[in-house]
């Protein structure tokens, strides 16, 4: 319980920061003879990457992801995989002016104040780039629910900088986000307002945030836990567990609270091959903390990116006021890039949660 | 990882249904020394207990906690807490017409996929009931922090059937929650238009949802973890367990997403006795995941009782389409009651996080 | 991660002290739909309680199990099962000349060097007495495991006060060890040396040790995990954590370590249905941490009972010399009642290594 | 609860396989600002390395550790401290006639029926040279306990081959094992002794077992827990985790069932700074599951090395009986490249002991 595992029987552990040397996951648990190579990991490590574009980072890595262990003849062997890569842009110069300095809604006081001192280069550990090795994990969680149970993981901006999209959640497609540009928003209209707006507010030196949207189709019924582990319970912690994020929702959420009950309820209809299932879907596809086969749907709010170009008021670490103006290279509006870490997560929590209900029932 | 324990060092498991017995919770690491009996307990408790008012279930249980074991000479010994309640006034017979047809919008699929078959009376496992075990749990921890901290910790109905109340985070007591009305709305107005439409919606066979803030003053610097146990992850996580529980926040929450920046980062100031703090809290005590000295806040959202009186489609548990009609006695409105479980909640996840704090750092 | 919760999947948390009100444990993650009433533990309890003879306190406990949850139509429902039982013949008054005084080789001094005060009344939490809670829990898992695999787990006392048992660990049956007297050895001569020694040792004040064998005929190949979570590290573990264990063998043990490896080693053949077996079982049906479908083999060291009715050199609270003369009601060797809480651990580990297997391999 | 993980607060997780790239460990819950650098961690892991003497293997690895993240300025910083080192000398060639055939007393048969298929090459994850990562965990822990507590944990080959070594447990040094021989037994009679079996038996094909004793001395009382997560039960798991391992004592251990309990008893006595302590310390440190302040003490027994190179009986992986001749290189004695081993599992043991009793009690 110090912070950098997640999951029960499909288990992630992250290491590295910002500036070390490397980063990595060991993912312990995973179903054996599982074909692996790089191949299925580089691609989700590739959408995630900065220097794509002019709304992210112009920090330049590759990423290049290496398997060193858990892996023979091209199969899991049910033994930790680690994952690798390398740090290879970092300019940890442009970060000596922060070591006396509190940056504004970063984690730079509470690291401070937990642990006595802190990595100044490039944020260390509460750096985003640590959600790499969460996408490289969860690359091997998708590939899994793929194979055993065609399920797909789609993830997009469903809003930013105010411009909320219109897309069907039943239908989009992974492709169809791919390739709609930077933005990641697969509504034509709403990608090129978005666009406009995170540019404009890079020019001003300013930041913007937005919602990710992410389904999960194809999941059986059964996935979860009554009570504390919920599958909404676990899917909340691994989302408000990624950086900026301030909120969470599955289903109708926060906008469902409005309703009646009888607007609300989703009706059990008859489906058509026989099977239960609802005729609409505000659970969700989670009842109960349990999933009812429906696809799960989960909106993840992320607050504007805290480094601004613009001065701020703040305070050293000697606790005297003072004016800070970042350096270096940032995201003007990190949701482009946070489209994939949302997969991922919610791809390792479908994945525990298969494991640990095979575990329980043999189903 | 079967879903009834939580916590690390500070660790609940509870068990009972809702027409069961008895229900209970464990709470094992509890530290020693601390002064505790059934009167700690109890107000919490009846807080949370049906039959109080047109506005909660008619159910009559007394949730008189019995204390089993765990506290020696009137303080806890640090080994298990058991705390036990019995149930008196279940009236299974209004569950029988329940056993072949499923529920929209609870968990009777889900608990029938997952499990194989499930206990009809009260929903069993999956009533709200399970949470008076949670309170009584959280009232030690509260207890706790009151003792340690001095933490205050409150909750409120800040919105219900659509109508907002204006609340101070910064300063509401508990004993303005606890004498503003069954519906536990500090806002005298909102108060009463909330129990209007709630008492409206009654009268339809009907209900409604809503959203309860809950703030804690008093946390000190440094509690939370870096990466998947960040404080806010895991009381995301504690929040979405609650039954009916559809979204989460933790300060800006969804409402910050549409800011920039510049308008969202919280100034750091030099405060009154010298120590670092916020002009602004749009953090919500929590940044990097771990607290900041401000108050912790959140929002949970709650979506509108799922049983309601009016006829609804549904399918029996042979795959037939049916209309169901519901009997017995529930909530047309579960925020009321749910206050204190929210309270519970954020006691335990702060709790947890004191010890795992000061076991890793000694602070 | 506060000591009283065992395994992963199938997960056990027990409470209550010697002289409070009640005892229990708490079992979540049990598979649903087994076939579950008091029935099908009380046998076990009954075999531990005390009374039963001369070798065992003269305390009087019924120890009569209730069901409070998690059982349904007669069958488990894969939520928490809560087991109850009462104390009721508790005499605290026999405790009170504790109160200042350290008992000899109990956890008096450490209870209180941990905790800042400890439950002087029949050693609270650290009596044996606890050990009820883990057979009511090791039935449930011994049931699972006959019904899903006919797994038979036998446990008998191989030595006490010395004395060694001939016992065929391969054929030997519970009804053998039930049947054999109250000393819980299925070797005639040996049991009644032993029983005449432990009577003599009881005479004279004083108690005598000895070792515990158990088997568990039937377990698949496969359970078990590389590394730290070897399935010998987790009965080591369970085996250990029992009141007056000093040492756990598997297999060969202490007395293997002076073979050859070209001695040692177990041979492959080619079992009479085609399945891959060993001629010989030094391994105790456990390799590289995973069972290989041999019988698993163990064998647990008790220390001789540490209150003894001799006067003894100890210190009070207050660290001041002084001699102690035990009262009470007390065992002269516990060997006999900890056959069935050996073969509780052992069903509870396996257990939970049936599940833990099933949930990432999904056989 | 996939095997590769240990402990809670101070946890490490390992990976690697004996051919793979690299190995390594991932040290997560290390209190921050830790002095810590290669030269902490590289003495540990050169006296576990082979290619010393002609008592072990003649694979010639450097086992040289990188940091590649938790540090900075020379502290750890509270985050996972990523230790690696790679594989310079495998030779996988060695290995390919075991493709088709089950080594006796080895983990392939085992692998294969757990996982469906294994890492031929040095046997993979079950190779012993997993524990390297376990070593350099374990030079963390140690420091940590040495610079808080002035904590000394020595280990040494207490048996080998038959042969007893005499040594004072409550006084040797971690220079005396050092300085004594590639056999790490600091009784020099019994060392040359030991060292003439073992090479006899290497001259023969064949391999010894033996016994390890391991002595943490000023370990504070208090840490530990009761019930299942007793300290010894804690440290049972841990060496028993180790490969070869079949045997786990505390204290008087298996030897001390056939005393009385007037003979076994540990007297409190009043010791010279006025503290509490025992005359004797047959509890091997620790009582009820928790220490009391006196030397923790433990024993291991491990089986002779599997690999012999004499002909044995066996079948393949068709299930068809056959016999095998090892080659490769191998040690014919695990035993004194098994001591710095125990030491690192006691040292990790401990620590989190620590942690999780000052998360408790603030203590």
């Amino acid at each position: 319980m110090s912070g950098s595992t997640f999951g029960h029987l499909f288990r992630v552990t992250t290491f590295g920061e910002s500036h070390g040397p490397a980063l990595g996951a060991i993912v312990d648990g995973c179903p054996p003879r599982l074909a692996l190579s790089p191949d299925d990991i580089q691609p989700d490590l590739d959408r995630r990457k900065p220097g794509q574009g002019k709304l992210s980072s112009q920090r330049r890595e590759k990423d290049q992801v290496r398997i060193l262990s858990g892996v023979v003849d091209g199969l899991t062997t049910g033994t930790p995989i680690a994952l690798q890569f390398d740090n290879t842009d970092a300019r940890s110069k442009a970060y000596d002016h922060l070591r006396e300095v509190y940056r504004p809604s970063h984690a730079d006081f509470t690291y401070d104040a937990k642990f006595g001192h802190r990595d100044v280069a490039g944020g260390g550990r509460s750096s985003a780039r640590e959600t790499a090795a969460r996408v490289a994990a969860g690359a091997v969680a998708r590939k899994l629910l793929g194979e055993a149970f065609g399920i797909a993981i789609v993830g997009w901006v469903s809003r930013a900088a105010g411009i909320d999209a219109a897309v069907n959640a039943d239908t989009v497609t992974r492709a169809e986000v791919a390739t709609c540009g930077e933005v990641q928003c697969p509504d034509p209209a709403a990608a090129a307002s978005m666009t406009a707006a995170i540019d404009a507010a890079r020019l001003d030196g300013d930041t913007v945030g937005g919602v990710i949207s992410c389904v999960a189709r194809g999941v059986p019924a059964g996935w979860g836990n009554p009570v504390f582990d919920k599958l909404d319970a676990c899917l909340a912690s691994a989302m408000m567990s990624l950086p900026a994020a301030k909120g969470v929702e599955t289903g109708s959420g926060f906008g469902g609270v409005d309703m009646r009950g009888s607007e609300h309820n989703d009706p059990f209809v008859v489906g058509p091959g026989g099977e239960v299932m609802t005729s609409s879907n505000r659970s969700g596809g989670i009842q109960g903390g349990i999933s009812n086969g429906m696809p799960i749907f989960t909106r993840v709010a992320f607050k504007p990116v805290a480094t601004i170009f613009k001065p701020q008021q703040t305070v050293t670490t000697a606790g005297e006021a003072t004016v800070l103006s970042a350096k270096g290279r940032h995201d003007p509006c990190v949701l482009p890039r946070a489209v994939v870490i949302v997969e991922a997560m919610l791809a390792l929590v479908l994945c525990d949660a298969w494991l640990t209900h095979r575990g329980q029932t043999g189903a």
